[in-house]
């Protein structure tokens, strides 16, 4: 059966997350029917990343397999028609090999964080930024989170819910930056535990404020108790920006 | 009677432009309103650039007065609490001269035009750029949009219903620039016509294509008649950047 692989941009505003589940839209289900509407066979997608409601995508991989064998640039095209203006968009689809998998054999998540450091709220990126009214040092920031580069336990950075079998990851990079009123944070694992980016924002937010100190954020991390790290950071700042194999 | 001049961004999507109308919500109404649940009064607020429906604005000014004295800060505060989460934000507001006038005194006006060059429609940025699946020049249509460059006659780039006194107005500068799969179409004048900037972009995609050459953009504009210049871009495409006084 002709596996393919797909590249998909959307807005997670107003979704239950990427994964299918009974109490609302996911971006997993619409592309399931946009695939069955173009092929006519119900198929199950596996995403790289099962991003919570209210996170976007830049870049989020996705592979299905069909019966019948269509040229990709047709799939891509095929499944934004069958979208029907949904704010989700495969950007690009491929033939892949039969044994890719886009969850396992995923090599390296790239997330982005925005904050818009501003007085006024966001109009033009309403749900797509974390608006905070005081003034944040980047680079207290950044240099705060270099701590949290290399494998942990990231007990204190993950959600309660969280399904990983175990707490130690390796966090390959994290880099803050300023561009104007918006920082950014970008991060990159072969994975995250559920809410790490979150948590891991929200408690160098605190650095930025000027409330923790950097040692601070070495002691949360050592502390492997998620009440000891600061807070999650809300959704709607967060993308996956990259999926590399 | 202290004047206050604010600067707003706004996206332009549900609303039927900045000018109040009897047919559906505007900018200036939404803003309005706002002003009297701050100060109980009844204000006509006047603002740079009446942009259509569907186009935004990063940085609109206007300006209104009021009986009371309110320090600026509060006004931007209050205005942002009272706009209650409607696509609308004072990103500033200030004490101006009482001889200020957000329309008139205005000297430069600069929009931007995003045209988002790819196959797939846009997730992200839907209502936010126009995307064409067609390669575009940007280099040829920079070069062809020079000669709309200074005072002109800009009949060919009007809109029917245009309320404008005269067709002559003076376009300071156009730049087309490509950052990556997106075009900018950058415009800076005292004041345009109505749909101006969009029928330029219009005409400058014909460019872009191959279809018109540069010479064809000089012929449509010496024609003084709309049927002579392109097709007028869509609105969401549309940013009212910057007014400078």
């Amino acid at each position: 059966m002709p596996r393919y692989r797909i590249t998909v941009e959307y807005d997670g505003t107003d979704f239950v997350g990427w994964q299918r589940q009974e109490n609302g839209p996911s971006i997993q289900a619409a592309l399931e029917t946009a695939i069955e509407a173009l092929s006519g066979e119900a198929v199950v997608l596996h995403g790289a990343g099962r991003t919570d409601t209210g996170v976007h995508a830049l870049g989020q991989v996705a592979h299905f397999e069909l019966a019948k064998d269509f040229p990709p640039d047709t799939v891509r095209d095929a499944l934004n028609f069958h979208l029907g203006g949904a704010p989700i968009a495969v950007l690009d689809a491929a033939r892949a090999d039969p044994d890719f998998h886009a969850r396992f054999s995923a090599r390296r998540r790239v997330y982005l964080y925005r904050i818009l450091e501003r007085r006024a709220p966001p109009a033009l990126d309403r749900h797509r930024v974390w608006q905070v009214p005081t003034r944040l040092d980047a680079e207290a920031m950044h240099a705060a989170a270099q701590c949290l580069v290399g494998r942990h336990d990231f007990s204190s950075f993950r959600a309660s819910r969280c399904q990983a079998d175990s707490p130690v990851k390796t966090l390959d990079a994290v880099r803050v930056t300023r561009a104007g009123d918006e920082i950014n944070v970008t991060v990159q694992a072969r994975s995250f535990l559920h809410n790490q980016v979150r948590i891991m924002v929200g408690t160098l937010k605190q650095v930025g404020e000027g409330r923790w100190r950097a040692e601070d954020v070495a002691t949360a991390l050592a502390a492997c108790d998620r009440t000891a790290a600061g807070p999650t950071a809300p959704p709607y700042g967060l993308y996956l920006v990259e999926v590399g194999y």
